[in-house]
């Protein structure tokens, strides 16, 4: 880790408890604290009083401070200062405190105050020390707005070009849309159409009047579609994944290039003189393996020494000392066999006939496929509707079947390899198991105990039941290595969440200001005549009354968050052309710039980088060769078989 | 060229006939009009008789099998009728031939035959001779197949899934969609609507009666629409970009073999013993040189020995001959600084005082600014509305203005080099002028004569007029840059066209086989009820009729392109799903099996090699460094100057 710390007794607990993992957990729950606060605030989902969320706040900045005095405690003074991210978190602070001061004041004489500040709460997620991986994300995307930047005014140009066209060839037609409005007269207009056409939400709606007018003006429409839809979108991902594999090599590179600056500062410390150069003996090695990874096995250790110091001379030179770190990575998995606990236990009644033709049945290939074909089965009577008596019996009968199977394996099987760190599957299987027996049980003995069935209990019933479907997957090869593969891209994509949700958060927080309670959604069973127009007059008649769409508002941070997701979804912009047309009804047009932005930002910047993401990811894992190191590590270990 | 040919004169001068401009231009001209068949023929979009279409069928057949006869005389005969692209177009014709003649004679006794060979007509563009891109395009689908398959299986397995889900979570809620039909209750239909909603058509409309009823069920379509609509597509994307790439590696790897393999041919029959190792000497070379490129210039070709036969020995040896393709493909802009004819014509003048500062001030970069300038105001005024006769004839101005400006371009640069091959913007600049001023000229003539304006003309004025406009962004470096990796990408995205035109033209023969005349088109001031239907009265009052789209079509093949381009363009499936449930109402549920086929062939596998061909072509113009055989040519140029 890149930090420098003062290397006294003291500095080093202190740095140490910095990064103890319990730390680390309260620094995230507080900021997992700071965001739901949208939750309780106005415009709430479950409203709290101005003082609890305040003091919550209060709280949390409290922590945050405290975790910056400890940081600014481990490293130099001077260090501190010039580290962006502490700068920008004590900006922050200071910030919401100035804020929450007006605001509160603001409220207690009555007036309408904007808690601004709450946009600048998800940068607590980036700027901790921990969110290295999503401040590597934002300074990729700093890097590449500039290219973006050309890119995206020739883009515009050319939509501009177009609407100008588009308003000469159109304007004079007299032609009306669909709802019997004038088609293409105002160029404004034409320009949102357009670039809406962009997202091909608005296709082919926006051409059926041209369309039926004339073939030819079809033409106009494909050559737009091509030009912009296809091609610049496509530049867009070619720049976006372009610049950020560029970046990705160029940190990577910094940091390899620092992590060897700091073996080698190891090695120095380390160093003694043998025969006139610097070694380093086994013991210093032992020492200094067992104080970076503790929990190491000695065999391990033993084995890593074996690979660094080949001619067995007890001490190793500069350039084997180096590969230290990058031996640690490497994961050896330690398969022990075990012998069966039962075997230790009754080894009489283990090793018997019986025993033995039960564990052979359980390691045979038919096994695997009569519990695929019990799966099948199994989805089958799901499928059926469950109000039939049989039905519902049966499904006691496949739970104690899966049951069975999971006993059968634990009997054949060691317990601690069958639920070890990597088997996936076991763990899937049994937890879904257990806890399908759980619910069904809890719901049977409801039904029976008063009759009644609780509606969310056959929920998790259902949902349950159809998880255990998914084991099948795991019996064709090439889906397991498609799975695992996906499995890898797992921490990339975390990093991408984190980044969304920032960006998410900063929409959401904004929007809410904006059009809160503009739109009110009736639960569908109100009788209100209200609800006919969203609690708004403005609306009534609208397609987006009348498609329903009440629910999609910016009311809480839940709703919000859906919208948004909605928005993002964006290939139906039509809807959402729909949810625009809603919002800019219910304030004004320039209420389009905020969705036009959120487009901007997330489907051209946010989701390329997604896909540069999962397609690197994917490049990785097809073409990964093993390193020179793992080879040499898998070639003492079967010297030593 | 891949072919082999007898060594014959006869042999060499058949296959050069073969190769011939003409020769390929009538083939092309051939297919072209075979394929433009369609239009003619039933269900046409011009009628024509019978004995019309099949006439130019039939020399169309003739053509290519005379063409086929010609390659076959060329090539040795057991090679012929080993390369499948031969056997490919011999089967094609036999099968035309066949249909036509069961055709025919139906329709002689009046029963009903359908045309099934012309889904066979694209295929002539896959398998003439000069079809190789888009044969190694389509080979490289092939092979991608088998990875995508299980990918996809994959995929169709979690839509399963996730709609059994669905059917539990939602079946039993009696829930109602917005159109007042029960909500999620039949397996088939929520399995459609799923994977409906991966193109992301029908959201937010699909989830907003189950989010209405609860929050949390927005969650199962959030979780839906992550895992199906993102993971997958992507990686779709990745699997199909990946194998692109390694096939395209390994394409190309052979070609490089195949082409040293000839080139060591070459040298051993063009070698004489020097000094007891075979060379090549220079009038040799320069004979052969002479024969490849016969409209080289002197002075090139003694470059390129120059930099081959480094030495000056007069002779060079197997390796420097080796490069002699590469050396030939490095193109050299010559930048002859031609004296201006006007000078070698009148010297006094030209060379005057007064002719000097006007070249000055036209070279000035203010020049370019002031144009920039005109440029914006024109675009201004092209806003404004045309009625108004200042408008109008500053219109004249404009067209003064840039002739003028081309004019003196002309006065101050060589017209040859102004016009030379590699200056697309003047090019386009004065093509465009002159075409607007005959348009302007013509429109004018017209209105001043009767008073009447063509709304053709006036089309076509505006669209130049608008054009002019698109100079402005030469005038900015990167948008240039940015420009001419575009025009560079022009190659690969004609290879992509030939590859779209094929899937599409057997989708559109296919679609309107089954859905002609289903659905009517009748022109917007039409009076007849039916409209309001599109002539089809299982149509009365549903959407797809409401919306207008009677004119999406697939009654001819104009009409099916322009369909099968909205579908593919999917984000707007929600006018799809609309199109589609048009065309399941008027024919059968089945038919959406024709729809979702379209999806997947040309979606998840057409377009993701669209991608791939776009960032590939991007990669290599970002990375592209000069090679070693470039940089020594240069080195050279260099030395002569």
């Amino acid at each position: 880790r890149n930090v420098c710390f003062e290397k006294t007794p003291q500095g080093i607990r202190l740095y140490n408890l910095y990064n103890h993992w319990g730390m680390l957990l309260v620094t995230y729950f507080f900021i997992i604290l700071d965001l739901a606060l949208a939750v309780f605030e106005d415009p709430a989902l479950i409203p709290l009083p101005l003082w609890a969320t305040f003091l919550a706040e209060l709280i949390c900045l409290a922590v945050f401070t405290g975790r910056l005095v400890h940081f600014a405690k481990v490293i130099p003074w001077q260090k501190f200062w010039k580290d962006t991210k502490n700068i920008c978190v004590v900006l922050i602070i200071l910030l919401t405190l100035v804020d929450m001061l007006i605001y509160g004041s603001m409220k207690a004489f009555g007036y309408y105050g904007v808690r601004w500040s709450r946009v600048l709460r998800p940068l607590f997620l980036v700027n901790i020390t921990e969110g290295r991986q999503v401040r590597r994300a934002f300074r990729s995307i700093r890097n590449t707005l500039p290219e973006i930047l050309y890119v995206f005014l020739l883009f515009i140009f050319s939509i501009l070009i177009f609407s100008l066209m588009a308003l000469k060839l159109f304007g004079k037609r007299k032609l009306v849309t669909n709802e019997g409005t004038p088609y293409f007269t105002s160029y404004l207009d034409i320009v949102f159409e357009l670039y809406v056409l962009v997202t091909t939400a608005n296709s082919p709606d926006v051409m059926m009047p041209a369309y039926n007018s004339s073939f030819f003006f079809a033409l106009f429409f494909i050559l737009y579609i091509l030009i912009n839809t296809y091609i610049f979108m496509y530049v867009f991902l070619a720049v976006v994944y372009n610049n950020y594999r560029k970046h990705l090599k160029e940190e990577m590179k910094n940091l390899v290039r620092a992590k060897r600056h700091k073996m080698v500062e190891a090695f120095r410390i380390l160093q003694v003189k043998h025969g006139g150069e610097p070694v380093v003996c086994q013991s210093h090695w032992n020492q200094l393996v067992r104080l970076v990874q503790p929990d190491i096995s000695n065999s391990h250790r033993e084995l890593l020494w074996s690979v660094c110091d080949e001619d067995k001379k007890g001490f190793i030179g500069k350039v084997a000392f180096l590969q230290l770190a990058d031996l640690l990575n490497i994961q050896i998995i330690t398969l022990k066999s075990h012998i069966h606990p039962l075997q230790t236990w009754f080894p009489h009644l283990y090793n018997s006939h019986p025993s033995r033709l039960v564990c052979q049945m359980v390691q045979h290939k038919a096994f695997v496929y009569v519990y695929d074909f019990i799966i099948v089965v199994n989805a089958v009577f799901i499928g059926l509707d469950e109000e039939n008596p049989l039905i519902s019996n049966a499904e006691w009968a496949f739970l104690v079947l899966y049951m069975l199977e999971i006993l059968l394996k634990l009997y054949t099987y060691d317990p601690r390899s069958f639920f070890s760190r990597h088997k996936f599957w076991n763990w899937f299987d049994t937890i879904i198991i257990i806890a399908a027996l759980v619910a069904t049980t809890v719901n049977f003995a409801l039904k029976s105990s008063d009759g009644y069935t609780s509606r969310q209990v056959l929920d998790i019933v259902f949902i349950l039941r159809v998880l255990r479907l998914i084991r099948i997957v795991d019996s064709v090869k090439r889906f397991r290595t498609i799975i695992n593969t996906l499995i890898k891209i797992g921490p990339t994509i975390i990093t991408f969440g984190q980044l969304i949700i920032v960006v998410y958060y900063i929409f959401a927080v904004v929007g809410m200001e904006i059009f809160k309670d503009k739109i009110k959604f009736f639960a569908p069973d109100s009788t209100a005549s209200a609800q006919n127009y969203c609690g708004n007059p403005l609306l009534k008649d609208t397609a987006f009354a009348q498609n329903n769409y009440c629910r999609n508002n910016f009311n809480d941070i839940v709703s919000s968050f859906v919208l948004l997701l909605e928005l993002t979804v964006v290939n139906q912009w039509h809807a959402c052309a729909l949810l625009t047309s809603g919002f800019t009804t219910v304030t004004h047009t320039a209420a389009r710039i905020f969705f036009v932005l959120f487009h901007i930002v997330v489907v051209i910047i946010i989701m390329n980088i997604l896909v540069a993401f999962i397609l690197e990811a994917f490049f990785v894992e097809y073409t990964l060769a093993k390193s020179d190191l793992q080879t040499s590590v898998e070639k003492k270990i079967q010297e030593l078989e």
